[in-house]
């Protein structure tokens, strides 16, 4: 049976720094990452991709807030956006891979599934909210917001301003995973959990959408997990995972077992809001599954080199 | 085995004239729409739901338009924006089923596919384009976006100011409609063609999106014949269609066939935007598979007698 891998696009695979974002920018970074998993698609992999919607749904915010000021249209809240991103980003991605797929006379479908994620209402991330969201507001206006939706607002601690935070509570469990699982197993090509996953929470029985942002890698991990992946990739912008990173004693990490990761993230070698999370992924996935998760450059794909390695 | 239906929700499914459009009222509608589904659930119905955009799409051009205006943000192109709103539309329908199908104790997966449609590269309609989307400008700045973009722009008969317009071909070709019947005939209820779909062209061998509007009606009916449908129901505000509407020999139709459907839109009964598409799609379902196509109020689903019928 062929294998099965989860591939977990990191913010560059759409954006580059420096780049405004326009939608011929996204869609080359898109295709360019698309052309990495070549060697994936060429072996034969059935393959799962999630990504990351940073940029796109803090443009979504901005532009509801706009719309919101120029036209008077109601702006919609944070669940809502992020599915958004989910068919913007997830029509990109299809188009990036139809192109790798095309000039290779490879013939796969690719599925972009919209997909909630369950979180739990009583996680401790609530009421310890960081994750900034949406425009910069002064602390006047914050106040005035605050008062009026119960939402919490913070100083952008560069100064440019008060932002809204929300909190990023840990996934518990994906919507239609079994769906994804088979249609993955089949040859399909399925892109899920867009954004980390449009977070939803359990209210008298039913989903209720809330304000909050799933980790996108921690989501990955886990539709891995729940899908039975066979290896689970996470790409970044550097070619390895280093510790003391721009340090002198700098070093490039090759292979690294859950509980040296685990050292060297409690020693904080590793930043918030960018590798951290991507190590603490690919432990929940190395000691759920005893497999490997490989975070690496998407460029080194398919060189068993690669990256870093993650093992039992 | 179970009957398989296709619904296509109608804008007032989503959003009812003097509405602004918040999300808890979107919400809210949708969760009405879908109750209204309840007597195919309890009967078993395979289902699979189509929907329109329209005042959707709206919004997120407009909002990327402020958005561009304010923040500088690049505007996303229709096809880009198109894909948003499948993934907001999606996600608020899968809302109010989950709703309807949780107090009545049923329990059956919702999947929203994004979903690309083919359309023609050489349709006529490209040569035509009527369909206003966007914001509007004065004369001049039309005159200066034509000029810079190629984009057709046209004034606004009630003086509202310039609007760009774009083509409206058919829809020839359904993304991954194979796996759309295969789900939907599992049980799995499935939202695909999300505002007629995005369209796309073949160019190369790769698809390609376009600015266009693809009627969501006829894209509703293409995968209805294509998954081969039993039944095919178009949602609308009124209860039946009628013939010589508003006027004083108004009369509403149970039953007409085919062919007293074309002399009936032949003759100018039907509004074009409003009845006339829908009696299209339906003429189209009806004169491929032989079942019949429903118009109807949401409302009336379930009873026999509801709605026009179109029969072959």
């Amino acid at each position: 049976m062929s294998k099965l891998a989860v591939v977990a696009f990191g913010g560059n695979a759409l954006l580059r720094s420096g780049q405004k974002g326009t939608c011929q920018e996204q869609m080359q970074n898109v295709a360019d990452t698309c052309q990495s998993l070549l060697p994936f698609l060429k072996q034969g992999y059935n393959l799962v991709i999630g990504h990351g919607n940073g940029p796109q749904v803090g443009n979504v915010l901005l532009q509801n807030e706009a719309g919101s000021q120029m036209f008077g249209l109601p702006a919609m809240p944070m669940d809502v956006c992020g599915a958004e991103t989910q068919g913007q980003i997830g029509y990109m991605i299809e188009m990036g891979l139809e192109k790798v797929m095309v000039k290779e006379n490879i013939d796969r479908n690719v599925v972009t599934f919209v997909t909630q994620v369950l979180v739990d209402k009583d996680d401790p991330m609530f009421k310890n909210p960081t994750k900034p969201v949406g425009p910069y507001y002064s602390e006047e206006e914050a106040e005035a917001y605050a008062k009026e939706t119960g939402a919490i607002y913070k100083e952008d601690p560069k100064g440019k301003g008060w932002r809204k935070v929300v909190a990023s509570p840990k996934p518990i469990d994906i919507q239609n995973i079994k769906l994804v699982k088979r249609l993955a197993e089949e040859g399909n090509i399925v892109i899920t959990v867009g954004g980390g996953g449009i977070p939803v929470i359990l209210k008298d029985g039913v989903h209720v959408g809330v304000e909050a942002v799933i980790d996108k890698d921690l989501a990955s991990a886990m539709t891995a997990i729940k899908i039975g992946a066979d290896e689970f990739y996470i790409l970044t912008d550097v070619p390895k995972v280093y510790i003391n990173f721009r340090k002198e004693n700098e070093k490039a990490l090759d292979t690294i077992t859950v509980a040296e990761a685990q050292l060297y993230l409690d020693a904080g070698h590793f930043t918030e809001g960018s590798m951290a999370p991507k190590i603490r992924a690919a432990i929940l996935f190395v000691k759920e599954t005893g497999h490997e998760a490989i975070i690496t450059e998407a460029t080194k794909l398919g060189d068993p080199t690669c990256g870093t390695r993650i093992v039992k």
